[in-house]
C-alpha cells in the first residue's frame, strides 16, 4: 500500500459496505464523505478506522440504517428532531440543513436532536453551515468521561463542539473536546507501555494516575479544570436537556460497546451574518481578522483548522496514502458487509 | 465600617453619583444594580471599585451619559445596535431585552452591539435572559490581552462570555474569561511583592515570565493554550466582526485609560426552551442534571455560580459589610460627582 489512492475512488469503496448493510445510496455517500473528510484532514481517529465499527453496529441493529429524522416540533427558527437511532454522520448533515433552512428564512435557526448516534466531528456540520454562508455551531453529548478535578465522578461526556465562520476561502473552524488530552493519546501511551503525566486523568477512585489503563478505566481531566468542564456542561444542556434525549445520568453508549445504542443528543445553530452586515463587509472583516491573527501568532503560531485544510487540499490533489490501520479497517468493513475485498490496483 | 449596610440603601447611594454626572434615573439605577450585583456576589473586581472609574469616564466625556441604543438593522430574530458609547452596564441590560423580545416572538433572538463600553460581567445579561425563562448567552470583546503560547503577540482580548440556563430556582450561570488567571490575581502578586508561576503570562517580548510587572506589561496565557485562546477568538467574531465595531487590530480601550473611548463590541443570544420542550419538562430535566452534577462533584466539588448565589442571598438578607476599598471607591465616586459624603449611620 505505498500507492496513493484517489479520494473519489475511496468515496465509492467506503460507501459500498454501508449500502450493503442497509443505508440508502445517498446516506451511504454522506457517511462515507464524513469519514473520508476526517481521514483526508489528518484526523485518523475519526477516519476509516470508524468504518468497520459503524458496519458492525448497523449489522447488529444498534444503529438504524433507515435514516429517520422525525420533526417533533418546529417553528420558523427552531426544530426538535427525534433521529430514531439513525447514523449520526447522516443525522448531523441533515439536521444542520434544517438549521440552515431556518436561518435563511428567519436569520437564525436552532435545532436540537435526540436519539441519534455518534456524529463524528462537530467541525463538519459547523463548516457545512459556514460554506453555505452562515455562522455554524454544532455540539454533541457523549458518554460520561470527564471531570473538573480529583475526587469527582464523571457524569459529563467529553462533549465535542465546534464553531465555523465563513471567510473568503475555507471556513474558519474551531473544533474541540474539553479534556486536557484526547483518550486516543492515552491509548497510544498504553500501547507503547509509557506512563502519562499527572494532570491528564484520574483512576476509577478519583485519584490522579500515571497509568494509562487506570486512566482509561477512570476519567479524563478537563483543560482549565472547572472551565473546560463547564464547556461540557453547556453542551449537555443545549443538546441533552433541551432535546428531551439522553443526558447526564442517562448516558449514551460508546461506539465499541456492542451491548447498547449510543443515544447521543446534538444541537445545531446557524446564524446569517447578512442580517447584521452586508456579506462583502463581513467577509472583508473576517479576512482582516485572520490576517491580523496570523501576523500576531509568531513563528510557531498556527490558526485553527489550517493544518487540516492544508492536508485536505494535498490529499484531494495527490491522492491519499492509506495507513496500515486505515487499509485494514476498510478491508474489515467490506468483509463484514459481505463484499469482495477492494483491489486498489484495479480501480 | 464594621456595620452591615442594607443593599437597597446602597442602591440609592450608588445611583446618585451616576445621576449627578448625567445618567437618567432609570439608567443610573440599572448601572448601580449591576455594580452591586457583583459586589454582593463576592466579585469585588467588578463591584464598587468600578464606580469612581465610571464616574470619571462620564465626567471626561469618554462615556456617553445619554444612553442611545440605535437599532441600525433589525429583523424578527436579530438586531444590530450602535450603542453610541453609552454605559456598557446599561447597554447590556437593554440589548439583552431586545434579544429576549425577539426570542419571545420567534423562538430565538441574536443581537450584536458596536461602540459600547465596558459591560461588567457577561453573567449578568445572560442571567437576565434565564430569569425571563430563556437560555441566555452574552459575550464582549475587550482590549488585546491574551495569547495561546510563548512567542505570540496579544491581539485578542480576554473576551468574557457567559451562558445562563433557567432552573426552578436561580439560573445556572457559567461565566468566564479565557486566561489561566485573571489579571487581578497578577496585580495582587505584584502588590505583595511575590513572583507568579510560569504559565500564567508572558513579558512584552513574548517570553514566559515570573515577574508580575512584566506580565502586566505583556500578555496573559490562555487556559488550555490554543483551546482557551479559541474561546476569545469566537467572541471577537460574534461581537467584534459581526457588529461592524472594533475588533482585533482595532482594539477597544480599557476603563483606566483616560485617553480614549473603550469601543467594546458585544453579542447577546436568547433562546426559548419552550420551542423544544414544555417548560415544566425542561425545568425538571435541568433540576435532574443539577442534582446529578452535585452528587458526582465529590466532597470538594462545586457547581458554577453556587458560591456567588449563596453570598448574594446572605448579603440581601443581612446587609453588606463594605470592604475598605469598596467604601473608599464609593466616597471617591460621590466626591468626584460633587455630592456630599455618604453617612451610613444616618441612613
Amino acid at each position: 500500500m505505498s500507492t496513493r489512492v484517489d479520494v473519489a475512488t475511496l468515496q465509492q469503496v467506503c460507501s459500498e459496505p454501508l449500502q450493503a448493510v442497509g443505508l440508502s445510496a445517498a446516506d451511504a455517500a454522506l457517511a462515507a464523505a464524513a469519514i473520508l473528510l476526517s481521514e483526508t484532514e489528518g484526523a485518523a481517529s475519526h477516519g476509516l478506522i470508524r468504518l468497520p465499527l459503524l458496519v458492525a453496529r448497523l449489522k447488529a441493529g444498534l444503529v438504524n440504517p433507515h435514516t429517520h429524522l422525525e420533526i417533533v416540533h418546529a417553528t420558523t427558527s427552531t426544530a426538535l428532531i427525534d433521529a430514531h437511532n439513525s447514523v449520526g454522520l447522516v443525522v448531523s448533515a441533515r439536521a444542520m440543513d434544517v438549521a440552515i433552512t431556518r436561518a435563511r428564512d428567519s436569520g437564525i435557526g436552532a435545532v436540537a436532536v435526540r436519539e441519534s448516534s455518534h456524529l463524528g466531528r462537530t467541525g463538519h456540520p459547523a463548516a457545512q453551515a459556514a460554506r453555505a454562508g452562515f455562522i455554524g455551531y454544532a455540539a454533541s453529548n457523549a458518554s460520561p468521561r470527564v471531570v473538573a478535578q480529583a475526587g469527582a465522578t464523571p457524569i459529563l461526556g467529553n462533549n465535542p463542539w465546534a464553531f465555523a465562520f465563513p471567510t473568503a476561502g475555507e471556513p474558519l473552524v474551531i473544533d474541540m473536546a474539553n479534556s486536557v488530552v484526547a483518550a486516543g493519546k492515552i491509548r497510544v501511551a498504553q500501547k507503547e507501555g509509557k506512563e502519562i503525566p499527572l494532570g491528564w486523568a484520574l483512576d476509577s477512585d478519583g485519584h490522579p494516575t500515571r497509568d494509562p489503563q487506570q486512566a482509561l478505566d477512570g476519567a479524563l481531566l478537563c483543560f482549565g479544570g472547572h472551565k473546560g468542564w463547564a464547556l461540557s456542561l453547556i453542551v449537555d444542556v443545549l443538546a441533552g436537556v433541551l432535546s428531551g434525549g439522553a443526558f447526564a445520568a442517562d448516558p449514551p453508549g460508546v461506539v465499541d460497546d456492542m451491548s447498547r445504542q449510543e443515544r447521543n443528543s446534538h444541537f445545531f445553530l446557524a446564524l446569517d451574518p447578512t442580517r447584521f452586515l452586508p456579506r462583502e463587509q463581513f467577509i472583508a472583516r473576517m479576512d482582516a481578522l485572520q490576517r491580523a491573527l496570523q501576523e500576531a501568532a509568531g513563528p510557531d503560531g498556527r490558526l485553527p483548522g489550517t493544518r487540516s485544510q492544508r492536508l485536505r487540499r494535498q490529499h484531494l490533489a495527490e491522492g491519499l496514502l492509506l495507513s496500515r490501520p486505515a487499509r485494514d479497517a476498510l478491508d474489515r468493513a467490506r468483509r463484514d458487509a459481505g463484499l469482495p475485498p477492494w483491489q486498489p490496483d484495479r480501480t
